[in-house]
């Protein structure tokens, strides 16, 4: 029940096909999604302009497909994070036009091009391993509609790099700081610079940094203002939100 | 050495008055902070505007009190975080005119406003309890320079009263969300609007809580977008990055 | 030794063919499942109406298959929970009627149907990927005899979908919520309905996760009233508890 | 807006007060609350007949009565759980007719009896420091309108005490356990009963206990099927979830 | 019902006094403990000479003492651990014969000596500030009936004092290793005799000692052969399994 | 340098063959082996009867083999513990008269028996999968010169088989107690018998088990007297520690 | 832009070629990397003589061959570490010279040697399987230029072998202590000698070990001074900090 | 028994006033100190010139006068460290020249002054709260014998005072740095210096800091060269092994 059912609903009473009763009834049991359009449908609309989202792993490739497939019909832009290339190649089948992102994991169906935001989202990480979390952050705010300047492998044990090109971060509006192993760029970062920092662990490292959880700790402990966290690994998390604060600068 | 300091060297220089070796010794030699205004005093050039802050937790009275009269030489707004009572009767001793907010812990002396942004940040909190940090968020986010609108006790087992309150959101630019427990109301609200979620998890609970780590996982591993994690507890942290982000709407 | 075994023996005594004290002698020493009767034999009788079941996970193949063959000599139901395909292709050479749920990862003996319960078991799930969990719960329930409602992929980030399928939740006696990564949507069921919410975590999500720990200490500490918890991916037990709370409504 | 102001305003609308318009207008806008009462309020009927709880710890004593006055006025029965007797001091003050249960740290006012439920619920602890979590189940699941039998002191390093008193637990509709250190306690009673069995873990113990971390994995990885798991300490909680469970037998 | 009421059964029984279902009916019903006597009864037999203890963290004062009181009707030795020095004070209010060993806090009421073993059982400790849990695991040992050897402060630090003292642990049957921090102590002992060890973890250190979590996490994966572990701080359990191990060698 | 060195050192030095300072010169540059036989050699004689023990998992198969080689030269009974079946197959072409045990994982060259202790130990195990664990303990007890009773798949969810086989219990000097998931059993066999009990937990069950963590606290925490704990899954520890204690019997 | 850049950029200044705003402006502008010479340059001058070294692990293939072939431009020395087989295979067909270290997984192009520093470097270990990273200690430290004395399976269980051995410990300047397990060798090392030790944990161990977490413990709370610790299995860190302590002593 | 001990019995031996058997007998029961002089002995006159250290914490105040009093007798420099102030006031009653360190909490009794190293070590630290441990650890490093520059409150979120003072980095032989929160600090400061760099963790910070975990775990993963860690708050460890690796260098 739409809008229009409710506005015909409303003259049927008028003209006394309904009772009062049965309109009220109606109202009563009208799924959420219809009556609910002052707040849901609102903020589906305001989502318009986002593309669909799948999140591949611990999917089977037999429901990726599927859901790839649904959401085609009513969306123009459909992409698929932490997706291996097998699955890229089943996507083509279905979508021809597809295209891979290898280091980012990510598969696009793009077929129109999402409104884009005027500012620029600086994806900065520590260490070439850190690269396909990174590139996870930097394609989503791309394919959200965001320009992106990537900063790569500027890690706190080569410092002088990340001052060679603090350009780079004085452009940004938002910086996204990817880093795994001790995490420690992000507090850096966030001391040179006076914006909003996303930071990003990553599950790069080896012995105590438990997966991760060494940078994760490292983040949320940084004693620099401004800084908030996403979890480990996720970079379309970071790219998302990013894209989110970018907007707001018109 | 600062730009006057340089200009003069290289006059000296051109009217023979020192050798190229010296000035090259000099430039070699001048430290950091000279040289690198293009970068660091830029960036401190950037934070005018924002308070000085002192973390009161873990340092001594004494300590406060000396590195608040240190502050209030050369700064007009100064304000402390973790601050009990009695360190704020001790700062009043210097500062008559310092404030405290009681929930918040904080005291602020506050001799001019500081430039105000235009955009709302909403501050959203779980439970009765969960109101110390969600007031030290708010309270930061009005001291940087915001409106902020409150909206607390709207906890995920009566999900109702968020619902009734949908306008709240429906204002701001930014919401911060202060839960404890489960800190499932992050997740909730940023499926609800289209915007930055700030997620601040608070020690609250008790038993597997774990101080707070509870809350902190299921905001990190939130599946909703565009949500961002601060330390347990960071009512600062969290008003400090909305402010940033405000600030980017203009 | 058995009750008709007690009764000879006593009727052996006052026929004066053993003393008195062969009789004590006897009393003492019979085995443990003889004597107790009274509490074990009537506890298994309660349990009669269950099937056996073997939980197959770190099991070697040849072990499940003995026990399965063991098991079909007393029992016309046998189950098997955590099987792959391959346990299910032995297990059809001895028993050629078994069926296997892909999803669940069950193998399934029945030879008469269990008696059936009279109220619905509600079995909700968060997201795609937890879906093989919320499988082994439903399937688990509807082989114990109860009527199960699936209701899938209603996530806290999308909570509209919910809120449009109340009465799947209206109509259950019992909730079972399954939900990985954060885990808040137990909260929200909670919240929402008057009855026993049985919240079982999922392995699924990554990074801050740490592979069910995180929607695990969320459901745990659900301030939402009335949830009870079982362990990481455990939708058996999940299934079994429904069924003892559904049995208790007639 | 409630439905008599629906229908005012339907009938308004027929007698031409007002606009379609502004019928669909009021229709959207009017507060979830009185809309949503198909389901919200309709779940606050269902919840009728269940007191009004304060969870007390971490809430300032001034805060805690101001919602006990507050709840007074339309509630005929409220409770404080983690209530410390000064609290219930204060609470005599503006409900002179409130109660205290010591062991169970909750008070009590009850000004008229909630409709009773007809099964039994058992209480079984294992030792004596487990009995101040046990007796907030106990008092919970009373004040709820249920009868309880308590069987205390009954762990597995003197097992025979439990099997002593089996016919406790055959007489109960719902078995709560409430057990610290290792907490195998709930793993035994529901080997032997063929019903719902409720585990709180305590924090009782000490060294590796962790604080009750020990028993809460303990529960949750039982190998026993039917049981649940609440929080850590959470005898509320198990109480709660006893009584829903103990309803749904009539 | 004891073996005197089954003998009377029977008799009464041949004569006629009751009928073959009463007796049956009759040892059904029996209690566990007049039953179980092949079992329960037994084992206590066994445990006979040991004395009863009381765990007295976590309980009330009152508690405690009902318990003493209770237990000095049929015991002749009762002893309580974790006790402080007021918890004495008032058990020799109904106690004055009893005794408190201040390291150990423990108060002992011994009106007879249990039956000694005769070998050595050595208690060894690393540092001066594992003394209080050493002194628990010695003072259990004694009053359990064993002649104890101490060696203190003897820690891997200054290894030497142990190699000058390897007479203590040739001596002994059996050896308690008490050791915080690093807790390397056990496996030093364990490379160096060919007996059983057991090793206790200590709560003393600071830092990432987390409260003795790694002098247990050493202990455990200690590579030295015949190290068993007992729970961080727990002298009373190593004391008690120590004097089980001793008791085997005659 | 042995004891005869020594001797034929002192009588040349007396034969003024050797200086005083050279006698005192090679006592202090004698390898310790050699000085130290009053203490380690006496060590290693105590453990003569002990076979040589390789901990496979981690070497490589080259290592393995080169270590079995060395190890034949001097010594008897040489054990490998962890060994895969491939391990073995390699083993067996440098000593063809090995032996292997498939759910223990051990493979073993016995050349001659080793002493026989009288007592029996016993080897009781919870489910099916913690199979291998015991028989690993199970086996080395056996290897090591004792007699061994097996009791299989007792866990606490079927506690009456426990009580049918309570003789094997009171047969053992001592008990192995070996149990995966909620490790329950420890605690109840240990409030059965009155004799040491060493408990192995399992890396057996899944979820919050977090690979044995779960059975490990819950026997570190159990508070029923004289169990002993040793590492996850360390089946060979239990087996030589439970050989330490059964040969003080005599 | 280099020292001669500024000496020309000046010189042309002196001669009215550019103004002196141009040169201010140039000064602001040029890379850190430039003007940082009197810090970052000067750093990187002390830095040579020290290879250029690649972390493999997490690398694809095809970055690291990039990244070799890039580095063999301007370096002598190149190694990898954490390099499988297989990258070495790769990288010899871009460098025939390549050397690889199997036990250490380290490659190696050393195309000239650098310069020797003069003390040893001691290299222990506990045990066979923890020889993989103490080679790629002890490979790192020759290398980087030191003499190495290697002291292998010396664990606290045969503690012995350690003694007969103490001259390694002796003639060496630094020892690096590798032990994995429980890690206990450190303490006994660092308690029989008077200068620095850097533990290196191992992941070598089973159950709760965690992966070298118990290790890691013992170690950092080592009650022996002078102890101070690198990351799980971290053999280069152990190797490069040994190298920097060696240095020192000229 | 010392050096002369043996050469006497070998000359009583040589004039027939023992036999060889007695000498044999008397070197195989020498304590271990006498008989193992070459090592342990060695071992502390190496130590010679190091005061000996009480670690105060845990330890009874009686103990610690008693433990300085037996130390005063052959000792010229004691030190305690974890010692308040009223320790100190006790100490001083029976050394009137003891000193007290506020923020280090090291009491210092110093007769003679320890030999002096040449070099300089470093203390730097990132907040001000850390000092209390950096000053551990630089009043260590002093009472050792070294030379210490202090430098402190230059975190990581104000990065430029850091590089306004590489000077005293510049000068030192040996780095300490002491960070809490997020710990970063270590890792920047090795990416500037080329020398041993000692992290210490401290407890400072709050939430996810975990007492020092976070900071720990940076600091171990750090990806910077050099880099060894102490326990958490270990100032004591850190300016113990710094002291070891500064004598080093002559």
């Amino acid at each position: 029940m739409n809008l229009e059912n409710i506005r015909e609903l409303l003259e049927d009473y008028k003209n006394d096909r309904v009772t009062i009763d049965k309109v009220i009834q109606n109202l009563r049991d009208l799924p959420y999604e219809d009556l609910g359009f002052a707040r849901i449908d609102h903020h589906r609309a305001l989502r318009r302009g986002v593309p669909e989202v799948i999140f591949c792993q611990g999917k089977t490739l037999h429901r990726i497909i599927e859901i790839v497939r649904h959401m085609l019909v009513k969306n123009s832009v459909v992409m698929g994070t932490r997706a291996d290339k097998n699955i890229f190649e089943e996507v083509k089948k279905i979508a021809p036009d597809a295209k891979y992102y290898d280091d980012a994991r990510i598969f696009l169906i793009e077929r129109e091009k999402l409104p884009q935001n005027k500012g620029v989202i600086a994806v900065v990480s520590a260490g070439t391993s850190d690269i396909p979390v990174a590139e996870e952050a930097a394609v989503t705010a791309e394919v959200f509609g965001n320009e992106v300047e990537r900063l790569y492998d500027v890690g706190v044990a080569g410092i002088h790099r990340l001052f060679m090109n603090m350009d780079v971060l004085h452009k940004a509006r938002v910086v996204i700081v990817v880093a795994g192993m001790e995490g420690a760029l992000a507090s850096v970062v966030a001391g040179l610079v006076d914006k909003p920092v996303i930071a990003v662990p990553t599950s790069v490292g080896y012995g105590a940094s438990f997966h991760g959880l060494s940078a994760l700790l490292t983040m949320l402990n940084s004693c620099a203002g401004g800084i908030t966290v996403v979890n480990i690994d996720n970079g379309f998390g970071a790219g998302f939100a990013a894209h989110q604060i970018n907007k707001l600068g018109g």
